[in-house]
């Protein structure tokens, strides 16, 4: 069975979180998420019992980041949500920057969605990792802080090599449903997308 | 501000609960998410600290269900979402039967989304609680369960006066978008849709 590590943080857009969690394992993935805390906080060290995401959702972590148990020999993906406090957490945390490199160097899937305001991830993450160019796309929003070191792209979801990168939550389907296709076949993304109900003419 | 009660409990559908809670928060609505406890569960006078979603997510309610602090006097929008076990919990609590016939009453809004395989509810909610028939939608495996009693249509939103019913996962970015214009207003509602990065023509 693939299995899939998701990071949540404080300030973590929920929708963007539980719609991946949850679409892959409709895949048949098995999903742990785990709580990365805010090392500019002063209470960093003090783990809460939940993440309290960017509107108000408060969600319980399986697990607390940690590089022994969180790297590429232990899971096929890694999801970076974004949200913008959540974000910033999460592309600011060296063991984050460093998970990032070793899951793409290991031949891992790397999938980053969506952005933030200042500073933050979703695709940022691929920035602060120093991830060689190549195409990827974020929400528009900070497009203007990746387009010189990243071929930047206005597509939903953009596949390069192992990275897979989105824009918001209003792409998070398309971005999971495609994370399902790469760990468990195109057959099995058609299966779990068709009682999901969507709409007539979703471009997806 | 307008305000809204969305309901949770051990098996709803995270996508479902997430997307409308964050959506409506977005859309400037004061959000509340209330547990219902399994009745037919030997120790649901235990209320768990969260509820264990359909996928295994597990999210802190705010307040847990209580007929006094929960009823139209107190919001404008009662929100019921889907999942196998979280639906049957829901439709089969007496004071979620009455809280849905009472908003009706009132002219408060009421929005279920979804359904389950047996005995469940998002719109099947509208049957337990004995709502007169009308023009509503579900999950289209509950289908048979409803079109006796409602006018059956295969929208992926229906609005029948102050009951707005839905189909499923898929479909409740444009159910929780309808419950923001209801609330806030057309405006409000594209202002709020833009950031969100949907994929071109999508049609919501």
């Amino acid at each position: 069975m693939p299995s899939a590590l998701v990071l949540i943080a404080d300030g973590t857009e929920e929708m963007e979180f539980t719609i991946t969690y949850d679409t892959l394992v409709r895949g048949g993935v098995s999903v742990t998420s785990a709580f990365v805390p805010d090392i500019t906080s002063e209470t960093a060290a003090v783990s809460p019992p939940a993440a309290k995401c960017s509107r108000g959702v408060r969600i319980l972590p399986d697990t607390y980041l940690d590089l022994t148990h969180c790297g590429p020999d232990k899971y096929d993906l890694l999801v970076i949500p974004g949200g913008a406090k959540g974000a910033e957490t999460m592309s600011s945390h060296p063991s984050v920057q460093e998970l990032v490199r070793k899951y793409i160097e290991s031949n891992k899937l790397v999938g980053m969605i969506c952005a933030v305001t200042i500073g933050g991830t979703g695709s940022l993450a691929a920035k602060t990792s120093k991830l060689p160019k190549q195409p990827l796309t974020s929400h528009p929003s900070v497009k203007d802080q990746l387009d010189k070191d990243f071929e930047y792209v206005e597509e939903p979801v953009v596949i390069s090599k192992n990275l897979v990168t989105s824009r918001g939550p209003g792409t998070a389907f398309p971005f999971a449903l495609t994370l399902v296709e790469l760990l468990c076949g195109e057959e099995r993304r058609a299966e779990i997308r068709a009682p999901m109900v969507f709409p007539a003419n979703t471009p997806f």
